[in-house]
């Protein structure tokens, strides 16, 4: 099956990391591959002492915005894709998470096409996790399950920071 | 800070666990109460396995609807409103979830009006998490932060049944 939890509210990345959890638990084999994230993240920690567990990051310190792209952008964002099609043919996990992917996608830093042709290619048996905002709706289209996080309330609009622990 | 996930989609409880695996990365102490559940879901195997992390189930097998309550569920939730009162006066956490809470005050098993003035008593320093679908509006209203995860495809329409690892 395909998920993709998109929409702009808070829980898109935790819910991911939730079902890595729940599959280590039952004992399955999970591949965390981040983008546009540094790797300095919390959860990365704590989920690095359960068995099972691999993870990869592909992306850089700060926010990139889709005006002010680099050609490191492109090159990370090519990188993971890459390493993703390799892990998938690999066979070696139950569930593989793209973490943020679904902005890569809105970006334009991969092709949605391509990324599709190779989810059209996925090993059945094999969960594929995609989160971020603004999935493309050819994305939505291929998904097994859509769930879209709303907004309707957040402490950052009342001025608060992103708190360790809580946002990374 | 109080966080709320409803909902209708996949990821309320799911994104409650992500925040705790972030929590327990930056060394926090989290306790999970999970009312309704029975306590046989994969990811408590996992996250008992990760220092910092404690839980307490107040469930029991199999569904309850909301027009066939029986004394027991009533228990249940009280034993589990008790539970939570204690450990907040505690301090011993960091983090506090309270998983489908949202339902069993949807379900008037708890009085919304009494939880609330127990948050209201919140110390500062505490984060609570309340997930499940229905959140009443009182709730909406004291929350700082809530996102409603709505189902925008979802497999189990197709027919698929909840799968070890992934649902539960």
């Amino acid at each position: 099956m395909i998920q993709v939890y998109t929409g702009n509210g808070k829980g898109k990345t935790t819910a991911a990391l939730g079902l890595a959890l729940r599959a280590l638990g039952a004992g399955q084999k999970v591949l965390l591959i981040q983008f546009l994230k540094d790797g300095k993240s919390s959860e990365l920690k704590a989920l690095k002492k359960i068995s099972g567990f691999d993870f990869k990051v592909f992306g850089k310190k700060g926010f990139i915005s889709k005006n002010n792209l680099t050609q490191k952008d492109f090159d990370l964002a090519e990188q993971g894709f890459s390493f993703f099609q390799k892990a998938m043919g690999s066979r070696k996990y139950d569930l593989i998470i793209l973490d943020e992917i679904n902005v890569i996608l809105d970006f334009k830093l991969i092709k949605t096409e391509e990324l599709i042709s190779l989810l059209r290619k996925k090993p059945v048996k094999i969960e594929i996790v995609l989160t971020g905002r603004g999935a493309p709706k050819k994305i939505i289209a291929v998904a097994d399950l859509v769930t879209e996080m709303k907004e309707r309330k957040h402490y950052f609009r009342k001025g608060i920071k992103a708190r360790r622990g809580i946002e990374y």
